[in-house]
């Protein structure tokens, strides 16, 4: 119940990511829209030309800087605040569609950003606080201890078994299997860039992380996790709707992720019941709220922005990867 | 935070009411059907052959049972708990409806019905205890401390300007106006409600309080606000139609209600800042789920049911007389 600074900078970090990601997607829209309209060739029909424009850059490089600040986010507050966060970037998104782009927003939809924050305020209000740590080599210890080392496990086995049986026999009719997969591998990233980030803030404090081979494994998990997760992302997105994957993948992820976190990270532990029940019934809200906002976005069918609400990955390259991606392929659909 | 007996007793009641009063509808409402069937003289054209029907007394009789239970618990928890989980009694209608009379709920409908429940274990989880009361005559001088003279002075003074300036100006135009009186009545209403409860309680434990003129006083303002409240209620039902007049009433009322009893019974003195939001936002939630169920109703329309969904006056009388009221508006609604 309490609120430490450590939380405090998190909170913020975790809003300013999801401000600065939010604005990306419009800022980028525009920059699309700007070079379709200068040259003529649209991004989905095979033009290049937005790579000339500024305006998409300033997207890029806002979206980066929204993902560097989420990722230092992860090193100071727990992911169970860090990650339902997440979701008022949807929000940004969609507040600044319906300014900038005059995108009009349905009013479920102006419902749906009402429960997102009433929900995320609950959340921040019953963040637990996080043991501090002195070394690289104690977050060594809590991703070694069974219960968390049991949840790899799982993980790994179900992925493989959706990977290898599952993806070649109904990858491409049922969305659970890519988005499944991404889910189990982006709870792993997020615990191990909490890892990195934590050696890294450390590091930076003047306590060198560098010099422990554990550093450079959680490195190694990182890139692994993210590439994979990157990789079936795209393939999500490259056979279904985006519509679709992402209500779903947050749903899942988030979920995952806060398993994960307080497996881990024993994030509940000495946290009164109501505590708990709150955070989860919050977290409930937060899910709600996001599948009403996407729901509500084919209410009113305007014609070149039905992307705007895709900030749903949640890592630094997933994202780097689908955002683009995603914008081509609604590009594409939109297309008579 | 804490969770004492008499929370319990009065969270208990507050779900069998909502039950209750949710059941009742479905109830009343194959009486109606039923009845139409055997005399083909439909409510709505002026029959009155569901007088006859047993199923329609079984609903009526639920009905009253629904609101004793209401009444009572008012008596054992406080106003800040009781009122909220009226909505609760939409989400039985329409899960009722969903089986009994395969009135399919929409998925967002079904959504809104999560997030009533989710908010509303927020609030019952941060409901703040009430100090134990022992005599009417300290709910006297809890209703007369200067504060609360206050809200009701303001009160009166605001129900005089809508009934005499804006109710024969825009009454008629503006749903806002007679919504607004019952809202306020019911504000008082329920406070009255909740003293004449408690005194009753505390005759029925043996402290009889029948022998004080303050007894008398709360039973004649409960007499007074509730025929009041029901009078403006008819007008509003008649004038516009129940699925706006319903969620406006709902929120315009529960919100006074709790501002009524924050004041009065002090629910929040002693609660820590973060326990007030968390109330708060939860309340915020209830009420989009709320809305959400409301406003995705008319999604799928279906033939004969349109009024499912009106168990949202929650006072005896308001709702013994509106609820009848309001499927006999809705039967008339239906003839093309």
């Amino acid at each position: 119940m309490g609120f430490s600074g450590d939380n405090l900078k998190g909170f913020i970090l975790a809003l300013l990511s999801s401000g600065f990601i939010g604005a990306s997607f419009i800022i980028k829209k525009k920059g699309l829209r700007r070079a379709a309209a200068a040259s003529g060739v649209r991004a989905g029909v095979g033009g290049y030309s937005y790579l000339l424009e500024p305006l998409w850059w300033l997207g890029m490089i806002t979206m980066i800087v929204g993902e560097v600040a989420n990722f230092v986010a992860y090193a100071f507050a727990p992911a169970v605040l860090v990650t339902p966060l997440g979701a008022l970037s949807i929000i940004v998104s969609a507040v600044l569609a319906h300014f900038i782009l005059n995108e009009k927003l349905h009013q479920l939809g102006i419902l749906g950003c009402v429960m997102c924050i009433a929900g995320s305020i609950i959340i921040v209000i019953h963040a637990p606080q996080e043991q501090p740590i002195s070394s690289v080599q104690e977050i060594w210890s809590m991703a070694t201890q069974p219960a968390f080392l049991l949840y790899v496990g799982s993980v790994i086995v179900l992925i493989f078994i959706l990977v290898f049986y599952f993806a070649p026999q109904c990858g491409h009719t049922n969305v659970l299997v890519f988005t499944g997969i991404c889910s189990l591998m982006g709870s792993l990233s997020v615990m191990s860039v909490k890892a990195l980030g934590t050696s890294l803030k450390l590091t930076f404090e003047g306590k060198n992380q560098l010099i422990f081979p554990e550093t450079w494994f959680f490195m190694f998990v990182v890139a692994t996790c993210v590439i994979t997760q990157m990789n079936y992302l795209n393939k999500a997105l490259d056979t279904f709707n985006t519509a679709i994957v992402s209500p779903i993948y947050y749903v899942l992820f988030t979920s995952l992720t806060i398993l994960a976190s307080v497996i881990m990270f024993k994030d509940w532990e000495g946290q009164s019941a109501g505590n708990i029940v709150s955070e989860i019934c919050a977290f409930i809200v937060v899910l709600s709220g996001t599948i009403l906002l996407h729901s509500t976005k084919d209410f009113e069918k305007s014609p070149s922005f039905r992307g705007n609400y895709t900030p749903l990955s949640p890592t630094l390259s997933t994202r780097l990867c689908s955002g683009n991606g995603d914008l081509l392929q609604h590009e594409e659909q939109e297309e008579p």
